[in-house]
């Protein structure tokens, strides 16, 4: 640390992305990547905008949001498009969280929410899950508070119904409730058409696991025009030309292609049903995930060895080292064959243990 | 403005790019882009890493960074790559600005300090250029507060030595001093050798102008390891996957062809004084720009009214409705036949005008 870091960042934790280590080839269970390329169309797209690399991309993003709010069946000025997700979600807690007014969330949960919260300020409320890693959501009811829910959740893959949701927005009505839809396309239910019945409500979603895109940095957010105006005020308040043109135009390619994603999705679902049962076979846990990972806890091989012995044997998992979920490992849903790597391999390490 | 918006920001004005207007094809000279494409190389590149878009970009941007250290002669440390040099900018203002530190820079200068410093409640002061434009750097001495000067300064193009800055630097121990070299490369003197001497230095540049990529957004910033350590804090924080997998390998093609950027700079530099000739024998009074721009008026027609006549004549230049300033057009300079073209559409202009 420097002698000249400001006194309210001296104590800032911040998140830390998932290990890519380059010792060896692994295979990459480790951070919700998914296991297809984008479509050629959408590479391709990429590939030509490198033709005028010396002109600044388009500020407003036009063409990729028109595409954006076209395919979600909402307005152009109800859609903002963002590095990543993570910008939009950086920019909600800048935007929609005062002292005044701080932020909830669970307390298991996308573990970016307190780094943000932190970053810029906010206090917040950690809410316990149920015991079963469930939301409750009547915890969530007037707590005049800005709301982060990310649904599905992240690590456990639990979603909540289209209704839950309802019910908390209604019971928030002078709050923002952000969710963070990154995991939605894989069996969850987005809110998005809720944004027309409900101001408060900003519903944020990513490019990096559904669509392929996680390389190029794209993510976006949906909710009233007044919603995303204040966004965007943010938005031109720190990088007016947030989105590089290849990026934008693979966003508007992928678009293009829908079929080839939604296809690509079922495909996810289907292995992640494969990869549930195998798992169940060989005594595992699991939580009901609805998302491009399984969160899955062993009786008998501790969460730390089993991410240990994984990786001595060639597959990344996500091992978090913190309270209640200590015992579970976050595996990414890949191809088949990556799957079935998965399970020989943990069938050989559980019978190593014995 | 949405119910929601924080009391903080609602009077944040943000920032006003460039205008890019869709409805004829212009002669752009007003964002100062480089008329050249980047390098081959760099295109290659950039074009190759749209194979692995479905995995996530090395956040620690490793190879990069280390080509950029390595170009600069300075350690791997001492670099942090950014989101365009946008990012870098803000990042120090959230790191190094207190509430009990504010921020100074000039009065006339890149129009995103104060849009920065507001967003981030930073108080600012302006301290006012010479009625030539020029910085007197004794004003910058002992503020106690951290300082930003674009160096060479925008719009103006006027440049500071090396040897200026360190008396800067040397008369403010205790507070960061950031240098924007964001135009540096057309004739001005950068400081980054200077990090190694004095640890409240932060140098940021840019891939925008020089190395022709303003379209894939690449900014990065040299100081101590402490100082960059800080702003990786502050990135970790923020959007650890800032940069794309292919800028990130654009920026490594660009730097690989040094020589073509450094013969781009020439022909810039070329044909400003080119321009900068033929804009003095039509009556026009010009600054000293050491950038890719020139700073110009003329006693028979207002800035306002040049800016028009050039736009309606096809010609894009940035004009600023600012006190001191209004008088002047920024005018980037492109090819020379697009300097041509300026010179005598303006000729005509002045003609008609009379």
């Amino acid at each position: 640390m420097s002698r000249f870091f400001s006194e309210k960042l001296k104590r800032l934790t911040p998140y830390t992305p998932g290990e890519q280590p380059k010792d060896m080839k692994y295979i990459k269970l480790n951070t919700n990547e998914s296991p297809f390329k984008p479509s050629e169309n959408a590479i391709n797209c990429a590939k030509k905008a490198t033709e005028s690399l010396n002109l600044y991309p388009d500020p407003e993003c036009r063409q990729l949001t028109e595409k954006i709010a076209s395919l979600l069946g909402v307005d152009y000025d109800e859609v903002l498009v963002t590095n990543g997700s993570d910008e939009i979600l950086n920019f909600a807690f800048i935007a929609f969280c005062d002292a005044a007014c701080g932020a909830a969330f669970p307390d298991i949960t996308y573990g970016f929410y307190p780094v943000f919260a932190d970053l810029n300020g906010v206090e917040y409320t950690k809410i316990p899950l149920n015991d079963d890693f469930t939301v409750d959501i009547s915890k969530y009811f007037n707590l005049n508070k800005t709301i982060f829910i990310a649904n599905p959740n992240a690590p456990t893959g639990i979603a909540l119904t289209q209704n839950e949701i309802e019910e908390i927005l209604k019971n928030n009505p002078c709050n923002v409730v952000v969710i963070d839809e990154a995991y939605v396309d894989f069996g969850g239910q987005s809110c998005v058409p809720l944004i027309k019945k409900y101001d408060n409500l900003l519903v944020t979603q990513t490019f990096s696991k559904s669509r392929s895109m996680a390389g190029a940095r794209l993510g976006f957010g949906v909710g009233s025009k007044e919603i995303i105006k204040d966004l965007n005020t943010v938005k031109y308040s720190t990088n007016p030309y947030n989105i590089n043109k290849m990026t934008m135009a693979a966003g508007i390619g992928i678009l293009e292609d829908n079929d080839y994603v939604l296809n690509n999705c079922k495909e996810i679902i289907k292995n992640r049903e494969f990869t549930v049962k195998e798992l169940e076979k060989l005594g595992f846990v699991l939580t009901n995930s609805k998302t491009n990972f399984v969160f899955a806890k062993h009786l008998k091989i501790s969460g730390k060895q089993l991410y240990l012995k994984l990786k001595e044997n060639g597959i990344l998992v996500r091992h978090f080292d913190k309270p209640k979920i200590s015992e579970y490992n976050r595996i990414t849903i890949g191809t088949l064959d990556e799957m079935k790597i998965l399970i020989s391999t943990t069938k050989k390490i559980l019978e190593e243990n014995e």
